[in-house]
């Protein structure tokens, strides 16, 4: 298992500044020794406020433990990201009285794509997102940043095989919709009100052909130009809010 | 003015490969000396079938030269992007019998917002984009990559005063449509089968108070959750597709 599976941590003045004032779960705030000066100030007075650990230790134990090259002196130790099952998503679309909306991202690698996604998945009211355990980026504090704090307010479930989930899925009525450049349906053609999974596909290499057999259908954006793909978080966001659109 | 007006520069083993093989103008290649081993030999190959200057300098000259610290050894200089004016975007909308469909960026300043946001317009099929000179990333490596090329196909404008070129749009008859969370118009809701030009704002500020004054309509994108507000790529992206499923 990644060491990130057990906790995360958040490195920079700036960065954990941001995080203090998230309200997001802190453990603690590790502090060089002797370096109090400028924003730390701020810093220790939010954690107090906050009443959160604070820690001094040697810059050179922190520079150890750091993961980045700008720590500034403060790094704070944030809980892992907790996931849900896909039952709790299914559970929450019945709670709301909607038809689940999901997405399903296999083979996000990129913590940017992946944070941006979700920020975009929790505007669009998506019930939930499942990732894979292997081949995707996981949440870390690159993919929270990117959401712009939406990891919070998202249920997200790992799993260890995409396909199995998707028959889970089926079985449960939900539609399997795969998003692929070789097909004919344009995605403004499709209903999306019925209960349903989007499949978004990696960058390099879309979906796996595997998981594309398993779809109900898929879908393509018109690309009008010479270049052949778009950005996936620019497709999700396309797609996600055509299924808004046509469920309002 | 600054220095990347005038050459940009690709740095990296991968990077020039990749450059080399997009087919993209390069004014010479720089390879430290006594280095050639692994990949360089393939950038070598192909710089001589394309017929590019080589040229062997100390490694000590190439740090020096060097943007990043990952060069690996090579350093590729390319010319300038080249911008076009106003006018030529119009020309080209009207050489495709097409009603002008334009972009402008109000303070794009992160150059993966603004590649990725180049990507989606090409496959939207928009004739182009226009920027600010200031307050604004420009077109440089960082750009072109993350657009995936599509700098090489797009026409982009840079201008002194978007609030005069607004102006001058307006004059040549086109609508000018803002993107604005406080505004009671879905974006769904607006007819873009006429010449439009569509201002996107800043990520942290929006568009600026008078560049919105200055807009014919304002539209917004439904936020369902509790953030806010969307990645100006993917909020960019969600509209300009809307345009291009009206037009069909």
């Amino acid at each position: 298992m990644e060491k990130e599976e057990y906790q995360d941590q958040v490195e920079g003045r700036n960065a954990v500044i941001e995080l203090l004032e998230s309200g997001r779960d802190i453990n603690k705030i590790l502090i060089a020794k002797g370096e109090k000066h400028g924003s730390i100030h701020k810093i220790i007075g939010i954690a107090k406020e906050r009443k959160i650990l604070l820690t001094e230790i040697e810059r050179k134990k922190l520079n150890q433990i750091a993961q980045t090259q700008n720590h500034q002196g403060v790094i704070a130790i944030v809980p892992p990201f907790s996931y849900c099952e896909v039952e709790d998503i299914l559970k929450f679309a019945k709670q709301k009285e909607e038809p689940p909306f999901i997405l399903i991202l296999d083979g996000i690698e990129d913590p940017h794509n992946l944070g941006s996604i979700i920020r975009t998945a929790e505007t669009a009211g998506v019930h939930g997102i499942i990732i894979p355990k292997r081949r995707s980026a996981c949440v870390n504090s690159t993919v929270s940043k990117t959401s712009a704090g939406a990891v919070e307010y998202m249920k997200i479930a790992r799993v260890n095989n995409l396909n199995e989930t998707i028959r889970f899925l089926k079985e449960e009525g939900l539609w399997i919709c795969g998003t692929d450049m070789n097909t004919d349906i344009e995605y403004t053609k499709q209903d999306y009100k019925m209960p349903i999974a989007i499949v978004i596909g990696s960058e390099g290499f879309g979906i796996s052909r595997l998981v594309k057999e398993n779809c109900d259908f898929l879908v393509k954006i018109p690309m009008k130009g010479k270049i052949t793909s778009l950005n996936a978080s620019v497709s999700a966001g396309i797609i996600m809010y055509e299924v808004v659109k046509q469920r309002k």
